[in-house]
C-alpha cells in the first residue's frame, strides 16, 4: 500500500523511559527518573483530589468549551477566554501553529537545538527548517536568518526557557526582536518552563497578555506538565489574540482534552503552595548538580528551567546514559539532538543524591 | 495574517451539550444527557477502582509504548501488539486514516450519512467525498460509486453499525465487498459500536483478527468511549497489519493518550459484568423506544447500537429538541446532518422514562 510520501521523512520522537518496563527490564527494584522534567513532588494534592472525586464522570464526555478551565486561565493570565486554546499538552498547540501556517514550500526558523517536537510536526509537512548556527538562543543570528529567507519562514520558534539546554533570553530582548519581525510572520513564545525562569530571574518572564496585545503575530505556549505536575494528564495551551484562536480551533479535534484533566488542571491552578514548594526546591536543589558539575569539571549552561544539561569532552553520553540505566537512575541522553550530552531532570532530594551517587561510580 | 486556505473549508464539529452548563444556563435542578451515547450505567466499577488509584502518578508522563494496554487487547483480540495503535480516541485513527491516505488531490467514499469526522479530518486537507445517494449503507451503491471513480478514492469508511443512523451491514457481505476493492485503497471499518451489533445478532460481528490476515488495507477502529464508559478518558485503537500501522504511527504525537485513560482501559477490558449488564439493559430499554415509536406513528429505523434515531414528517426536529432541553433532556437534533430527526442515546430505565414523559408533552 501507497502512502504520503511525505511519511518518510518523519522522525519519531524519543520519549523518555517508563519506570515501570525499566524496573522490569533490568529486574531493579528501585528507578528513579530524571528524564522527562516531570514535576519531583508529584502531583498537588489539589489535583489528585479532583481527580479522584470526579473518577466516576469518566464515561461523560469532556466539556468541549472547556469553558471552566477557561475561565481559570483568563483570571489568572487577565485576558479573554477568546484568547486561549487548550490542548493535549502543549505540543498540541505547537501541531496547531505548525498546520495553520506552513506548508511544503514554506520554513520555520529555530535556534540551533531546541524542543524536537518543532521539527518532527515541520517535517509532517515537508517544511524547511532553519537553524542558528549557535545551540542556543541568540537573537541577532536568529534576526539574520529571518531577513535572509523572509519570504519563506512563516513561523518562528523561541524556546524561553530553551529546552533541552536551559538558557533563556530576557523578556525585553524577545519584545524587542518581535518589533522587526513581519506581521504575517507567526511567533511562537514556547513558555513551557517559563514559570522557572522567572522565579529565578524576573527579567526572563514573558507576560502573555502584554506579548499578545502588543503582537498581534505572537502566540504563547503553556503547560501544566512542568511546574503544575500533571504531564500524565496532557493539558497545555495558547494564547493569541482572537484571529490566531479561531484559526487553531478549525485544527483542533473535538474533546481533545480528557475531563479528568481538566479538573486536575482547575484545581491545579489553585495549588499556590505546591507550586511554590516546587520553584524553591528546584533552584536550591539545582545549585548542588552545579556544584557536582564544577567538581567534576563538566561543562554546563547556567539553567532557568527544572532542568540541567551536561556536556562532555571524552565521556560518551550514551556509555553513560546506559550504565545509570542499568543502576535505576533514567536520564535523557541527548545524541537524538546530536549532541554528547544528557540532561537531568532536577529530582527531590533523595533522587539527586542517589544520582550523584550513581553518577560519580560510573563517570 | 494569512492562514493555509485549507482552513477556510473547515467546518467544526458540534459536541453534544454538556449537563453542567445546560443546568446553568436553564436554572434546571435535574438534567438528563441522551445525546453523546455515553454508557449510562457509569463508568465500570474497576476502571473507576484504577483511575483512583492511580490518581498520584498524574504527574508522570504515559508510557509511551503503552504496552500493557497493547498488551490487554492483542489478547483480547488474538492479535500481536505490532497490529495495534493507541488513540485519543478512534477520533484520532480516523485522522491517521484520512493523514496517511488522502490528499486534496484525493477523494474518499462514505454512505449519503455518516460519523461526522470522516468528513471533516477530510475537509483538513480539501480532500473530496463521495456519498452514496441512500442515507444508510448501500454496498451496491458504494461499489458502484467507487468503481467510476476508482483513481481518486484511496479510502472508504465503513461505519459499522452506522453512526447516527443505527443500520449495520452482515459482516459476510462486507468481506464479499472488501474483495472487489483495490489493494492500494484503505478500508477502515469502524467499530465502534460494534459490540452492540454483534450482541443483537451476531451475523453483524466484525472479528478484526480475521480482516485483517484476510485484507492487508483494512483498518477496524474500536473505542472505550462507549460500551466500556470510558468517553470522557478518549481512548480508541486500530487494527491492521503491520505497514499501516507503521505508518499511524509516523503520524501520532508522543503521549496521545494520557495516563490515567491507559489505566482505565486496561482495567474496562476486565470488566466483563458491567459489559454484560450494559449491553443487556441497553437492548431490553430499545424495544421500549421502538414501542414508544409506533405509538406516536414515527419513523426509525431498527438500531444495533446504543442509540435510536427518530425521524419527522412535520413536526420540526430543531424546535422539538429545543423544548426538551429546556425541560432537562439534551437529545442530539440531526439538522447538521440535513436530517429532520433526532438521535437519542439509550438511558437508564429512569432516564428513558423522564425522556418519554417530556416527549410526549412536547411533542
Amino acid at each position: 500500500m501507497k502512502f504520503n510520501p511525505f511519511l518518510e521523512a518523519i522522525k519519531t520522537y524519543e520519549s523518555g523511559k517508563d519506570i515501570e518496563l525499566i524496573a522490569k527490564e533490568y529486574g531493579l527494584k528501585e528507578v528513579i527518573k530524571l528524564a522527562s522534567n516531570e514535576n519531583p513532588y508529584g502531583t498537588s494534592k489539589k489535583a489528585k483530589e479532583a481527580i479522584i472525586n470526579n473518577a466516576h464522570l469518566a464515561h461523560l464526555y469532556p466539556d468541549d468549551t472547556m469553558s471552566e478551565l477557561k475561565q481559570a486561565l483568563a483570571q489568572k493570565y487577565d485576558i479573554l477566554k477568546e484568547n486561549l486554546i487548550i490542548g493535549s499538552g502543549s505540543d498540541q498547540i505547537i501541531e496547531y501553529v505548525v498546520h495553520a501556517k506552513l506548508d511544503h514550500s514554506k520554513a520555520y526558523l529555530q535556534c540551533g537545538v531546541s524542543f524536537a517536537m518543532y521539527e518532527i510536526y515541520a517535517k509532517q509537512l515537508g517544511v524547511k527548517v532553519y537553524k542558528t548556527p549557535s545551540l542556543t538562543h541568540d537573537l541577532n543570528e536568529l534576526y539574520e536568518l529571518y531577513q535572509k529567507h523572509k519570504n519563506e519562514i512563516k513561523v518562528i520558534f523561541l524556546c524561553l526557557p530553551n529546552n533541552p539546554l536551559g538558557e533563556c533570553l530576557d523578556a525585553s530582548a524577545v519584545f524587542e526582536f518581535l518589533e522587526k519581525i513581519d506581521k504575517d510572520c507567526l511567533v511562537a513564545i514556547d513558555g513551557a518552563y517559563n514559570e522557572f525562569a522567572s522565579f529565578k530571574d524576573n527579567k526572563k518572564h514573558i507576560n502573555p497578555k502584554e506579548l499578545i496585545y502588543k503582537f498581534q503575530n505572537a502566540v504563547y505556549l503553556g503547560t501544566f506538565s512542568k511546574l503544575y505536575g500533571l504531564g500524565g494528564m496532557r493539558v497545555g495551551y495558547g494564547i493569541a489574540c482572537k484571529e490566531i484562536i479561531n484559526a487553531f480551533y478549525k485544527l483542533r479535534a473535538p474533546f481533545n482534552v480528557t475531563n479528568l484533566s481538566l479538573k486536575a488542571a482547575v484545581a491545579a491552578l489553585d495549588d499556590d503552595e505546591f507550586v511554590q514548594k516546587t520553584l524553591e526546591n528546584n533552584f536550591s536543589q539545582m545549585k548542588l548538580y552545579e556544584d557536582f558539575a564544577k567538581n567534576y569539571k563538566i561543562r554546563y549552561i547556567p539553567s532557568y528551567t527544572n532542568f540541567i544539561t551536561y556536556f562532555f569532552d571524552e565521556k560518551n553520553s550514551t556509555d553513560l546514559s546506559e550504565k545509570l540505566l542499568k543502576n535505576g537512575i533514567i536520564i535523557r541522553n541527548l545524541q537524538s539532538y546530536g549532541l554528547n550530552a544528557v540532561r537531568i531532570s532536577i529530582g527531590t532530594e533523595y533522587e539527586n543524591s542517589r544520582f550523584f551517587e550513581e553518577f560519580s561510580k560510573n563517570f
